[in-house]
């Protein structure tokens, strides 16, 4: 807990020279490249001497009064005239040495002080740019991404989205549970999610509509009978079956029902799920934690080309809370980019995004056309 | 705690006919129509008798089976021919009781079992459409939507569109606190929020940006001046300052600099921002629970019409988690609508459907036309 | 949308008084009993008319000014002498009407303006001191309370207290997945839960000892057999097998292992869960979003008598977030009694106000002490 | 993101041993020992060659099959006899190398595949023995612990706890905004906080409690004068009031009110809070982003004990949210250790441990007597 002082007898910091100090231009505003303080341990070179400036904080200037001392003060304290200390370096070599090493460890492995350190935050910006291109491409080079997805994509109306993602050739496989598919055929037959219409407004009688829709497929006898009779006329599970994407429907115990393809037995189910992470490579993750560490389990971290190379394997994990995403790194899936928002609005974007850089591909030339051809 | 019985002399439940029951078409099938069952305490009229089927629990069906012994059974767990009750009417007029009132109440204010009746939910549909249509609506009569941000918007990238909401005349006045001012220019000079880039890499030295971006707004002496002398370029501040949309940047005890726009005073500040909620007839809060709820304090849930109706005041509030919304709500402003997602991605949808129903209006002839123009 | 205005020759409206004003005794002080503003449409009589004030908010008083103006005006802003009106009635019996009807209905079934009227949320208190009696009086009257917990309770340190719950008789049967006894048991053998000590820290290879423990457990045959020969020594399943107390472990899609008590099956597992669930008198569910919708499903909301009355079913739903309790209530489960904390606190003070009901009991002579008896 | 094979050719890649294979002894049992896989390229001497597995998976073992290939298989899918790797070393010491580098990186800054590596998570446990001995060991020596709470604390009953840290010497200073205040004031003249009661009902008319409540102060003139006429009786300011702890109360744009002791200019309420924060030796921040965000960005990470020496800064941070933690440290305060909670139960438990540690020690001898007396 006892920091130990920087050892000033080290060649860079007895060679760094005086900090220079320029006078405040105005009462309340810094001269320009002032140094902004951290909060950890500071040292400033005057006449020769390494010294702590008082009061430390950070986001202050350094001041150096008239009597000789030093503080850390505030923009708005600072009075025209003041010494101000500049520069930005924080090694010594400008005369600013901020002891890092005792917080966050020494050499290539160590670190600066910065803010937005953390790995997973809604207040990170979502690359959906690079997202898209990382899907069309996948696609151009005949790639396997898996798709994990939980009931909220339905239930929030992102549907139409999935549904084009699977006809267009993005999806090597859906890995899902059972509520994905009785949310999405339930809104088929019945337009409702739980009894919810597409607007939020609860249906009478809904809370028993998803029952009915279960029943239905289990009298037809399967997903696809229920298509090819012309119960099921749209959505995402429609989609798989016109467009032969192969699917996973694995069982849990809250499910109702369950449909007819749900694999009820846990150990037949992982089998099932991992015939198709054994080939992915690429994984989007959406608004499941069950399923999505369920898939990170068997997922290795890397792709194995044919020559024999690897690549790391891009995972994508979007949930609405930083906790989800966490949980997935925390259970080993460590390669898990997170994106952290709401499914619905993630997969309307997404779409937008892809779309652009297929019209752009086709825009551009041969070249890229063949990439964004399929 | 004791549920009284329900009253079975009542003429209505007196007059209800027996269930009617149906054979199960095949092993784990129920017949169509079958009655779903919920939680509740649920009476079946077999012979004149209301009886209580056994095993009660919801999602189920009811079967009477052989010895006349009636239950609730999962659909799976249903043999060809056994007896299932049909219907779906849960107030006996089918033979059917499900007693709610000890739940929900009685009368008008009483409800029905449903699922999905929590207020604010992520896993409710976000009703993009209206919301565009509330905004083209507002801006074509005048209305005067007050714009209430945190900092989440400009950290993440939504800066572009919301500075396009500014630009088109969708926000009658912009209320924020120091920080989205302080990003926004942070990302303006140095094309950083906080130090992290748009696509979230950390600069080098990045932690003082900020500092630096306030240090030279200090230096010109306000925002606009910064505008005018070319240091802020674009952005949602440049935006306001160019369109004069009036702004109003409250202080917080967490600011830096602060901004030389920014309001200290508590007192001073509240009544700067009532100036503005005075006018509202429109409310949208993104990304704040602390202005939203400053905002919420002050504002009327009603509009007062020229002519002195009343109508309501459309507040919509955005947040990444339930947690803001209901907050809000539980401080009193009941009337907020709750968009549960990322503040980027919603900016950049909502953006997207006022930009739809703007093409919409122009290409529908003259008199929607006129609601599009400004 | 439009607001229809108040009946004000209804004769509660029309017989009302006079608003009664009294003068400010000080600046930026109301008179005692001041009637406290809302952010509903206002009505004040004032010279048998009923008149809206100017710039209506919530939290302010009603402030009628030298011109016969009247205001809502914010206490600070009050000004020695004026005055301001009094009383607390909101439906005009002392001549102030808030106009609740079109926000929230009328009648038995409507509302009035409040705060804090959300269901679930982590602000409002924990009635730990009505959990522990219910559960005192529960185990005194022989019930049968199911227990259905996450892992988190184990890999927070809660083990010892959910074992002292096992072990002294209050629960009925314990309903889990495979994760909470494969944590309980590497915590028995190895001291760690996932590789992460009782401290927080992570251990050396770590991330083998979960499959390390299963793996043991698997050779012994059992849960009941690894007890018996002394491979776990203490914890949850270890307190179960001791004393007899049964558990359901149900498997799922992200198990490792599984453990060979764990029912595989989907279906089976359901049959299982539902032979407690049949039998509950009561639920503490504990961090577990997939159990306890599982147990939700199955669970009626109520228990029947012997003698065959019925009573509310006491159901607890313990969660970090208040998203886990809205989602069970979303899912039908509205009787839930939400407890938005961290389970390995839940579980330590829940133990704590136990005992000290306990005590208490036995204090108190011999017809409590048989309550607090076995 | 191609991933460069792993050096062979490296003194310790190629002296390393083959790896060690031992037969299963039983159907879905691995031997004692067996090697646990990762997600990482992992690779196997096999007759001195390094070979990778097929189907890469964490969680499984390393089987060599009778033809010689080698696999990654899940325990239960094992077969009595099979050859399985073991070992637990990743370094290739004993014949498995785990390729960690490009992952986590090289050296002493770089890691290895582990469990529960997310800095703050609701599933860590939460070291009470350590904060209370902490709390403890700073009040024998003279130090000064900063408090800085948010409403939550009282809204949710932790009333009782925080008065009597305060009355027993733990808190140094108390730093707060209007509403923990005025809460705490609400409770002591009227029970309730925003009109809820102890046990969470709302009170008759209790919107407008908080009002009255603060207008009683504003007449009485401040809060100290409240408390010596006998208005406020109990609680947290009354105990500030009556132990001498200062506090700072500083103005927010949500501020009901004020209360006459709050600070409403932000740039005198920084200097306030910062008189405080540089004399500080602790914090503990308790359920409040923005008040710790702002003691966060003033607060040295280090304290400097007289005689020149740094020790680290003990700051502990509660919240309900991994969000608000991850936050502060995004901020800037890099130091933190989070505690994912509610404010209520951190309260009781951390109370309950401080008397444990006080108990402790007076019954220690005079040793730690001395240290536990103040």
């Amino acid at each position: 807990m006892v920091i130990a002082p920087p050892n000033f007898t080290a060649p860079e910091l007895k060679a760094a020279p005086d900090s220079r100090f320029v006078s405040a231009p105005a009462d309340g505003v810094f001269p320009d490249n002032f140094f902004p303080t951290t909060n950890l341990p500071t040292y400033v070179k005057v006449k020769g001497q390494w010294r702590m400036p008082r009061e430390p904080r950070m986001d202050g200037g350094l001041v150096l009064d008239d009597k000789g001392e030093l503080w850390v003060r505030e923009g708005r304290r600072v009075k025209k005239g003041q010494l101000v200390a500049i520069g930005s370096a924080e090694d010594g070599s400008e005369g600013v040495f901020v002891h890092t090493a005792p917080f966050f460890g020494e050499g290539e492995g160590g670190g600066d002080f910065k803010f937005m350190g953390s790995e997973v935050s809604r207040e990170k910006p979502i690359d959906y740019v690079l997202m898209a291109q990382i899907l069309v491409a996948e696609r151009a080079r005949g790639g396997y991404p898996i798709w994990v997805t939980g009931p909220a994509l339905v239930h929030s109306r992102a549907r139409g989205d999935m549904s084009w993602f699977v006809s267009n050739g993005f999806v090597g496989a859906l890995l899902a549970g059972n509520a994905v598919a009785v949310h999405d055929i339930e809104a088929s037959i019945y337009g409702t999610t739980l009894g919810m219409t597409r607007t939020g407004e609860i249906a009478q009688g809904g809370h028993g509509l998803h029952m009915r829709a279960i029943n239905m497929v289990r009298a037809a006898g399967s997903i696809a009978a229920a298509v090819k009779q012309g119960i099921i006329k749209d959505g995402i599970m429609h989609a798989c079956v016109v467009s032969n994407v192969p699917f996973v429907l694995t069982g849990s115990i809250r499910d109702d029902g369950p449909l007819p393809d749900v694999i009820s037995d846990m150990e037949r189910a992982q089998d099932a799920m991992r015939a198709h992470t054994i080939k992915a490579t690429m994984a989007v993750l959406i608004a499941t934690a069950l399923h999505a560490i369920a898939t990170g389990n068997m997922l290795p971290a890397f792709v194995t080309e044919k020559d024999g190379t690897l690549r790391e394997l891009a995972t994508i994990c979007v949930d609405s809370s930083e906790f989800v995403v966490s949980k997935l790194k925390d259970r080993g899936t460590h390669q898990a980019f997170g994106v952290v928002t709401n499914a619905q609005d993630f997969m309307h974007i997404l779409r937008l995004y892809v779309e652009r850089e297929l019209n752009h591909a086709r825009s551009s030339g041969p070249q890229q056309a063949q990439a964004a051809a399929r």
